[in-house]
């Protein structure tokens, strides 16, 4: 996909406008990209959107048409657009894996650049990230309450545009989904697609149970026949067995069926148990109809026999508590050879200064542990002392035994990506491998547990000189973040 | 903007692949785009996407890439794929002008063309009109709320990726918001940008003061400043203040400060007070930071002072009660010579056959009375009894002396574009005549008034003899549209 350099803000190029007239665009900074609170009031997030970002990042650059186009803003001096004319990308990334989990205030991704640079891409690498992270995060939330059965995106028709679908369907396969039905995605991201058919089907023949045949006559060894047109269990689901049984005697197999209203967790016990009774015990059940981890997990309780989740709006809009949106942020952490924060009356939302190592503790089982943040020239050890970043009144050691690992690694040195990109396929195996050594309790819907991110006692320290040395320049500094 | 035959969901295909094998797909098809129940609550819809969206249907073809790919998927024969390389969409659209507000249950947008052709339509449709109409009508509803109040729209950060930015600006844009923070959008759509700076610009210098200097010495008619970094009151105020004096020394004007946090409307009202005192009436006060309908009437309901409000996150996201999506629905009303429905226990589900006019009764003050569709070679009068088709035992006459106007025209013919496509300025024009023109209460947030929409009595005659026949098919007919 190609990515516009005006693909940002506008603030962004009157940043630049200013930084390269007072002679500071040169200036080497640093930005963290991060997140305060996990989204849909859950544990943590997935991270993802890691490939777009760096191609965006590494094609970036100002086209005639589009200096054409800020030149008739009159906003910008010529010697500025000169300047836009050569400006590329030649910073480093330093970044999570794509699909790892990610926790509040650990960066995701630290940028290291000029000012000009880093600054300017900032809208860019919101947007693509932002929302990659929140639709996988989405998607690995429905997946885990799915348990062994299957998830099918269906999204499409509720997505923003038709490219809103596509970043949708990269993210959430990312996040554990198998399929979609989008098959423009299917076909641009190498993914497998699925379908059943709709009620227009069934309405176009004179009666459901010749629709049926049609269609199966069709795709003797392939459809999902939709069974609640009239009355699932009393007109669909016969129909279904019916054709079943005609496609058994010419040696061929039904797929499946599929319920679209109604208590899918009854429905499809009663479809599981006719079904059986009429020996079709691999005859899938997939259901639909605005699901959700939560409406998954109700049919689960409620002993429903559901093979295959088709999700679709609440998937494709991120919808959820505290969901919509994943509040990522890009801040600035140094300027310079200055350690930068962002400070306030409370420190819990105060940003964490300067470049930093983002280590793992990880148990003997594999497990994680917590995660610290530290400078970038400490090294630290289990029963190091580490502190609450959201209030360093707390503060515990890391768990003897445990093994420290950096869970980042540079990806983009000169602005050149110099980190191998690994399929969706390998991103989505990741995500299934990190998810299943989360600590118990954190992939919980309700109240997860917290893991633990803390900061080092030398970068706590560094963040506390700092707020001193700006509260004594703003006495009353009282800002959000 | 390109689209792909691909853009839509594999049952599409796989329908129409069973159509073509049936010998149905030339069989002459209507299907009604529609929605039953306004976004967020609220009593209407802003209908948006209709450009976008004959757009797509008349350039849609299968590329040889495309055709590739599908024979791939190893689901269709060799014949159906010779087909699609042939593939047009040859149909006529009668749609609402884009910009004009629409109610539950009148058709948007109608197609007519064979079936093969207006089923496989229907995901790239619903996917570009339903996201369309939600956003112009969140942003509507923004606007509304913002009364005199200029809305500026920043949501790409928080938007589903690059291009969902794009879709949601040209919606939002429609719907009244005035200009975009979204560079790109401002260069695609043609639309007015505009911007502040970020904390990032405070923190790169020692102080603010110096900060906002700097800002106002590099544009120094425009700038906007953004004055929460440390204190609002205590420090951005009072520093934009002298800023705003040296300009006025200088000859030029300080344009605005924007505040990003705490409470907005005690902090509008101070700010408006310290500029007013200082001799700086016409500086501008803007306002961002998580804003919707709901934050901006409190705002305004405690006394703020608020020129500009900035809207990101839950304008891009359609946050809402009921938000996150349009269900818009596309169902099958005629195949062949029948009228078709889809029938369920609660008429108040069932769809409305056939084809179909959408009439509009206007009072004699240019108001809208209700809206009433009937069958297409009818014609109505005032006094004609007209029946709710959610419950067809209520039933009203027409208002005596209203004006009966057809709302819907025909857009495309033989898959030609055949009306003239008005600029986005002409339908944001359009959309605030229209929503001028609602009954009061319509466009209240709490409890807004219902809009009456009715069913002539011959449509209702006939959706009342389907039913009873489908029933008769179908006796424990209970399905859910």
């Amino acid at each position: 996909m190609a990515y516009s350099a005006l693909l940002t803000d506008l603030y962004q190029l009157t940043m630049l406008a200013g930084y390269f007239e007072k002679g500071m665009h040169e200036t080497p900074a640093v930005f963290d990209l991060f997140y305060r609170t996990p989204p849909f009031e859950g544990g943590y997030a997935v991270f993802a959107g890691l490939e777009p970002a760096l191609h965006y990042l590494s094609s970036l650059r100002f086209t005639d048409d589009d200096l054409f186009y800020l030149k008739g803003l009159k906003l910008f001096k010529p010697d500025f657009l000169d300047y836009l004319e050569g400006f590329r990308f030649r910073g480093r990334v330093t970044a999570l894996a794509e699909g790892s989990v990610a926790f509040p205030l650990g960066p995701l991704l630290t940028v290291e650049a000029s000012m000009a640079q880093a600054q300017l891409v900032e809208t860019a690498l919101l947007n693509i990230i932002n929302f990659q992270t929140l639709v996988a995060t989405k998607a690995a939330r429905i997946v885990t309450m799915a348990g062994v059965g299957e998830v099918v995106e269906f999204g499409l028709r509720r997505a923003q545009g038709p490219d809103g679908g596509l970043s949708e369907v990269r993210g959430a396969f990312i996040g554990g989904v198998g399929s979609t039905s989008n098959v423009l995605a299917g076909k641009t991201l190498g993914i497998p697609v699925k379908g059943t058919h709709a009620h227009s089907w069934i309405m176009a023949f004179p009666d459901e149970l010749s629709a049926f045949r049609a269609y199966a006559e069709v795709f003797p060894d392939g459809s999902v026949l939709l069974v609640d047109t009239y009355d699932t269990l009393e007109s669909g689901m016969p129909n279904a067995v019916t054709v079943a049984g005609e496609l058994r005697d010419r040696g061929h197999r039904l797929a499946g069926v599929r319920l679209d209203s109604g208590d899918l967790s009854y429905l499809s016990r009663e479809a599981r148990r006719m079904l059986d009774e009429a020996g079709f015990p691999d005859v899938r059940i997939l259901a639909s109809n605005e699901l959700d981890e939560y409406i998954i997990r109700s049919i689960q309780e409620n002993g429903g026999r559901v093979d295959i989740y088709g999700v679709g709006t609440r998937l494709a809009t991120c919808q959820g508590e505290g969901g919509g949106a994943l509040g990522g942020v890009y801040k600035l952490v140094r300027f310079g050879d200055t350690p930068k924060l962002k400070v306030t009356s409370d420190i819990s939302k105060s940003t964490i200064p300067d470049r930093k190592r983002l280590l793992r503790a990880v148990g003997v089982d594999g497990k994680f542990l917590m995660d610290i943040m530290c400078r970038l020239d400490e090294d630290l050890e289990p029963g190091d002392v580490v502190f609450d970043p959201t209030n360093p009144a707390r503060n515990k050691p890391i768990p003897i035994g445990a093994r420290l690992v950096d869970v980042r690694s540079v990806v983009m040195e000169d602005g050149v990506i110099s980190a191998p990109l690994p399929s969706l396929d390998e991103l989505a195996d990741r995500c299934r491998e990190q998810l299943s050594r989360l600590p118990e309790g954190v992939l919980r819907l309700d109240n997860p547990h917290r893991y633990k991110v803390s900061v080092s006692r030398r970068l706590n320290d560094l963040r506390t000189q700092l707020i001193d040395e700006v509260r004594r320049g703003y006495p009353h500094a009282v800002v959000r973040n």
